[in-house]
């Protein structure tokens, strides 16, 4: 920050767990939308946008991990007192506006929707107060056909972005398995309702815990490195066990059937593996194989209002992890199957099931596996040789602009040199320059500072790189524009522009 | 609504003054925002994105037309009772921006930047809590080329947009020739800050109520037809004469020498010619003529932050108007040069200006203009005929997908009748049908639905369209994707694809 001469006012700061985004990362992030998009369309889902506030009891109370109705949300009273808040993700108003507009909508209604969601939360890294979610969802119908469709939007996506076929998997169980299980060691029915929460919420720290801190939260509860206590679910040895064998990563894992004899079967139970081989035979039949899209009932995911199959978007290659380590990549999205949010605002149900991208993680995948972006063509500058003539050099720059070429006018007061360094600082592929001599002569100066920039780098060969791509070079002003392109026609040839 | 069976829970409905924003909308408000965006980028700006949430100090109190601190703003404490708002507009979060990485930024910093600003006062018809704004900004320049510039971006904006010229103006004014007139009738200094302030409120209503309210407001107040009293700024009737003459609209103007005749001339009224001297001679150097660039004394803008030039984007054909009559389309955005807003954090001047884009007016204008979205195609629906065949449909679905057609399987449980009432619905281009009759066969049926339409509509011509295109046949399965590609290219020839 500049040094400040005045007892001046505010601090310039961002409240903590939010962030500005620059240029380059704008133009990533636009770039990667705009393929998720594509995919998406391709599929037969459309844009819906809806408002960041909503009425905070449309919002209900679904935020993930979350006890107290509201809590981590971002809410304060119009003038008319009514309690709004900010949408914590992008469900939620969609069953709104499902609910409001139902009579007018195609049936089922395939939207999709990208844009900020905001978690009153406290931030911590890589956990922010604002961040991005791209949400595909089909509303109004319980066809098992549309949560295998979700499936192959999510791996088509993912290639799409240039993720490569073995680095992902879309993992698929269904919240009846769970379910089942859960009703097998009696836990069904809405009595047991929360204990079956705190289950869902132990199992989907699997990853992160790992089984001992586990089986505590399953059981009587896990005392944090910290000190903090987490209360536990309050199940037997027994009951844990079960649990727990339903969802150990593989080999340890029984498959479908020998789950079925492992408990007690149920139609719960049943039906849940039914929808899963549906899931199979449907993926398969549309040509995406195991390493795709693969049954894995270890998935939970932590909201309790899904109600049938839900699914993961893992990435399975490795980064270094905060701690130096190589880890795998984990989780860039998910969703399932939903099938009461609607009906909380009809009282009908209304089934759906869809799926969310956390659009900065997927990002960051990107950037791990160099699929960033690359950087934007800096505009050319057109120095400023004589503050007299400023209107000449504002004239060149508008030419230029008005063939199609990125083009500024440098507006600061400095001189030569810092003019030069201001063109490098934008990533300025080359610069205009007219001197009271080029004027006098009716001629511009080019100068190009790539080609600049290789010829004092690379001593040896700056005598071939001069004779061959003039670093710096006049030309008559009139043939400014022409000459200006050529030198921007070098780099996009060598795939720099 | 769907009616409610049951007591259901919530109300679903948007708070007031906000809106939600349907795939039509959608798409042409992507297309708008990418054609500003490209021109944008043309002349050297830089996108950035800020969160929605700011400290409310560092926001601080520049909202046009309120007089508290902090009223119009959603404001709320978070977790540490720090007080935070969401942005009312892109220009105080780039203020901080600035102030926070100015070392580090290049100088001048020239950006971009777009998104939904919030402001928290009664919504009225066109007057929303939530809407869109697009900016350009250059910081740390005083160079009133800078300016020029601006005005520059402005025209080639609206003509990109496809608003021909003649049918939009960038006027232009400058803030000390109205500080310059007011210091000649005793209104200078610190002192009489809110005074002038009341009377730039007073002017910026002159299009909205006429020239008498206006003196009114100049004056000892006016009682609106509502009985509503809004207090006036005091000037005597020969002080309120020589501020209306200043703005009245042409031909009652003085130009630039006249005025400096009717009041007492001074240094600031003096500078404030100069600096629109300057401007018009810059751009009409960059090939800019009257007709696209204008000086206008009349304008003022309302923010009282403007310490310079103030540009005003009007659009001056007619439209509909509220009661009917045709009315001036009149501004879709404005801006000017403030150069006091990054120095609250700072302490020291840091000059800038920027020009702020309101999306939604300038959309209304575009689709006014018949400037709006083409429908974009809906999917390729296949029907499901027998379900249990939906696997097969499915893969059909698949293999126009990755053929990079958009296309859908019918996700719904309905018949025949109800599926091609979907398809319709959706701007389906055709439809994919294979019963059993088909399947014998390894054939499919392709229904264009355009075509159909267009023989239903026009019953002469039916054998005609039948012949030429036929609108519904059959072709080997194999050749499902070569045969919708077919119809598809119908229409884009035709431009409805």
């Amino acid at each position: 920050m500049a040094k400040s001469t005045k007892n001046a006012g505010p601090q310039a700061r961002l409240p903590k767990g939010f962030q500005d985004t620059s240029a380059a990362d704008v133009r990533a992030m636009d770039r990667m939308l705009a393929q998720i998009r594509a995919c998406y369309e391709r599929y037969g889902f459309e844009p819906l946008e809806t408002p960041a506030l909503e009425f905070t009891d449309a919002l209900g109370k679904f935020l993930p991990d979350e006890d107290r109705p509201n809590a981590g949300v971002f809410s304060f009273q119009d003038e008319d007192e009514q309690w709004m808040s900010l949408r914590y993700d992008l469900t939620a108003p969609l069953a709104r506006y499902v609910a409001e507009n139902f009579n007018e909508l195609p049936k089922p209604f395939r939207r999709y929707a990208v844009g900020p969601v905001w978690r009153n939360e406290k931030p911590g890294p890589g956990r922010f107060r604002q961040f991005m979610q791209f949400d595909a969802d089909t509303v109004g119908t319980d066809n098992i056909a549309a949560d295998a469709e979700i499936c192959m939007l999510a791996a088509d996506t993912l290639e799409a972005l240039g993720i490569k076929r073995g680095d992902y998997v879309i993992k698929v169980n269904d919240r009846k398995v769970l379910d089942g299980v859960l009703e097998s060691i009696a836990l069904g029915g809405e009595a047991n309702a929360r204990q079956r929460l705190a289950v869902l919420r132990a199992i989907d720290k699997l990853d992160r815990l790992g089984e001992a801190a586990v089986r505590q939260l399953l059981g009587p509860g896990r005392r944090d490195p910290s000190g903090d206590f987490t209360a536990g679910a309050g199940l037997d040895p027994e009951q844990a066990d079960i649990v727990m064998r339903m969802v150990m990563p593989e080999p340890n894992r029984p498959t479908g059937a020998a789950a079925l004899r492992l408990s007690k079967p149920n139609a719960t139970l049943e039906a849940g593996f039914a929808e899963l081989e549906e899931i199979g035979r449907l993926v398969r039949a549309s040509g995406f194989a195991e390493d795709r899209i693969r049954i894995d009932p270890s998935v939970v995911r932590g909201l309790e209002y899904y109600t049938g199959p839900v699914f993961e978007a893992e990435l399975s290659f490795e980064v270094k992890g905060e701690d130096g380590h190589n880890v795998r990549f984990g989780s860039v999205g998910g969703g399932g199957r939903y099938d009461g949010l609607v009906e909380r605002f009809l009282g009908n149900p209304v089934p759906a099931t869809g799926f969310s991208i956390g659009v900065s993680r997927l990002m960051t995948a990107l950037a791990a596996i160099g699929g960033g972006a690359a950087a934007a063509s800096g505009p050319v500058v057109v120095l400023v040789m004589d503050k007299a003539e400023i209107a000449r050099y504002q004239g060149m720059a508008q030419a230029l602009r008005q063939a199609g070429v990125r083009a500024e006018m440098y507006l600061g007061s400095a001189g030569m040199k810092a003019q030069m360094k201001y063109a490098d600082k934008r990533g300025a592929p080359c610069v205009v320059i007219q001197g009271s001599n080029e004027r006098a002569k009716g001629e511009v100066e080019i100068k190009d500072l790539v080609a600049g920039a290789k010829a004092a780098a690379n001593i040896k060969d700056a005598k071939e790189w001069r004779e061959g791509r003039p670093a710096q070079f006049s030309v008559p002003e009139a043939e400014l524009v022409a000459a200006v392109k050529g030198v921007l026609a070098r780099y996009r040839e060598d795939g720099h522009g």
